[in-house]
C-alpha cells in the first residue's frame, strides 16, 4: 500500500470549478482501473463551493497567515483553514509534506506556477515542472498587501494556475490541462528520485514587483479599462510608451515606468475588488542546485 | 428638446459588467459633444452590481410576471422590477414603449438579439437590427420554466446578448461592441420613419424548442461535460450522432435526437443553477410587413 504523500487541493475559490472536475476525473480513473495513488484530494471551500462564490465571508487563500486566525475565529474561510491545518499541516497526525493547490484565473494565463517566496523546495519541484512542461513561474513575494496564501502554511507548496476561464464555467480542455499536471504528480509521488531526471540547471522565472490598480475618477469609479491592445497579453512585455489603459472619453493611458516588466493577470476577474488591475514582474533567471533534491 | 423615448437597461445581472460601462461610456460621449440622446439609461439591478453578483435574492430577468409580484414583496428584486414598472413603464407617468436591455454571456454567442414571444413590433425592431448588422436572433417561447423576463413587461422590447465574455471581467471590445448597437439606437429613436429603411422582407430566427441538463449521476452530481467538440459552438448545426457530452470517465454521450437543432447558451456558466447546459433551436423564416413600421 503505497502512504499518500501529496496533498491536492482544488476549489480553494469555491468558482473555480474545473479543477474540481479534473479532482474527481483523476480520482475516478484510479479506481476504475483498480490503481492506487499517493495524491490525497480535499476540496478546499466546500460551502463557496456550494454556493457557486468564490468565497463565503473572506478569501480562504488569504487566510493562513496564523496572526489573523487568533483574532479572527468565527469567519468561516479562517475556520476552514485552520481545520486544514490541523487535519493536513506539519504539526497533524498526517502530515503532509507537499501541497498543489489548482486554481483557474479569467486572464490568458495559460497553465502557469505560482510560487510564493523563495524557498528551496519550491524551486525544485517547479523547475521539474517547467522543464518537463515549459510553463511560466510567477514568483509572488514583497507585497504586503497580499499574504495568507495556502501553499505557504506547507513546508512545500504551489500553484498551478491555467485560464482564460470565465468563473463557475466548465471547459473540458481546461480539465484537461489540469488532467496532464495531476498524472505527472501522481508518477512523480510515486518515485521522488525522478525529480532528479527532471530539474534543470537553472529556471526562469516572473518576479512580482507590484500590483496596479484601474485608473479611477474622483468618487473612486473605475473610470478606464484595460486597453484592447494590453488585455490578453500576460507575460508579455510592457514598455515605456505602450497603451495600458482606455479611457471612458476614448483616449489612451499609456505605460510611463523606465523599465520594461511583464504584466501578469491582467484584468483577472476576482481582483477588481481587492484594485488590482494587473500585476508588474520582471524576469529573473535562478540556478537549481542538485542538493535540492536530497530534501524530498 | 428631444424627449426620450427608447428605455436601454444595463446591469439588470449585476455581474454582466461591460453594457454598464457602454451606456456609461455613450452617455459620457453625447455630454462631451454637448448632444442630445433620446435614449434614457438606468442601471437594473444596482444592489447586485454593488455585490458584484448577478442577482441578490433572485434573477430579476425572471421577476417581471405580475402574480409572483402579489406574492413576494419583499423579495429585493421583485421590489425592483415593481419600481422599474412604476417609473417607466406603460401605466407609469412616464411610459416608455420600447426598452432594449444589454446583457453578457460567457456562451460563445457572438452579438445576438433575445426576443421573448412573437410580438410584431419586437420582429420589426430585430428585422432592422438584423439587416443591418447580420445578428442572430434567437426566439425564446414555450418555455414554461421560463418567465417574467424584463422586456415582456414592455409593449415593445429585446435583449442585446453579447459573448463571450466572463462574469464581472472588463473587455474593451465587448463594450464597443455594445456602442455599436447603441449608436444605431440612438439613431433611430431620433427618427423612427428611418426604420422604414433597414426593414427587410424576412428575418431568419432560432425559435426555442427546449433546455437540457447536463448529465447527472443518481446524487445529482454533473457527472459529464459539454463534449469539447461542441463547446463554443453556438448557433452551429447538432445532428443525431454528434457527441454532446465527455462523461467523467472519458465517454462519449451522442445526441440522440431525429431532428436537427441549433444550441445557444452553450454551458452559460449563470444557467448551471438553472440546470440547463444549453437550449436547442430550430430556424424559421418570418416574413415581415411594412404595416409592422407604422406602430412605431
Amino acid at each position: 500500500m503505497i502512504e499518500e504523500n501529496l496533498l491536492i487541493i482544488s476549489g480553494t475559490h469555491g468558482n473555480e470549478i474545473n479543477p474540481i472536475w479534473a479532482a474527481k476525473k483523476f480520482q475516478n480513473l484510479i479506481s476504475l482501473n483498480d490503481k492506487k495513488s499517493n495524491l490525497k484530494f480535499i476540496l478546499g471551500n466546500p460551502e463557496a463551493y456550494k454556493a457557486r462564490l468564490r468565497y463565503i465571508d473572506v478569501d480562504l487563500n488569504r487566510s493562513f497567515n496564523l496572526q489573523k486566525c487568533e483574532s479572527e475565529k468565527n469567519i468561516y474561510e479562517i475556520k476552514r483553514a485552520n481545520f486544514l491545518l490541523s487535519e493536513f499541516g506539519k504539526n497533524s497526525v498526517n502530515p503532509f509534506q507537499i501541497v498543489v493547490d489548482l486554481h483557474t484565473t479569467t486572464s490568458n494565463m495559460g497553465t502557469s506556477i505560482v510560487l510564493y517566496g523563495r524557498r528551496e523546495k519550491d524551486f525544485c519541484l517547479a523547475g521539474v515542472l517547467q522543464s518537463k512542461f515549459g510553463l511560466p513561474i510567477y514568483l509572488h513575494e514583497k507585497d504586503q498587501k497580499q499574504v495568507g496564501f495556502l501553499v505557504e502554511a506547507w513546508p512545500c507548496g504551489l500553484v498551478i494556475e491555467i485560464g482564460p476561464v470565465a468563473q463557475n464555467h466548465y471547459d473540458a480542455e481546461i480539465v484537461e490541462r489540469f488532467l496532464t499536471i495531476l498524472n505527472f504528480l501522481d508518477h512523480m509521488s510515486r518515485d521522488f528520485t525522478s525529480l532528479s531526471e527532471n530539474l534543470p540547471s537553472q529556471i526562469s522565472v516572473f518576479v512580482h514587483q507590484k500590483s496596479i490598480d484601474y485608473p479611477r475618477d474622483e468618487k473612486q469609479n473605475i473610470n478606464a479599462l484595460i486597453h484592447p491592445s494590453r488585455i490578453n497579453r500576460d507575460w508579455l512585455s510592457l514598455a515605456k510608451g505602450d497603451p495600458l489603459f482606455l479611457g471612458m472619453d476614448g483616449e489612451n493611458i499609456y505605460y510611463e515606468g523606465k523599465d520594461k516588466v511583464y504584466p501578469v493577470f491582467i484584468g483577472e476577474a476576482a481582483y477588481r475588488e481587492k484594485r488590482i488591475a494587473m500585476s508588474f514582474t520582471k524576469k529573473e533567471i535562478i540556478k537549481c542546485s542538485r542538493k535540492w533534491i536530497k530534501n524530498f
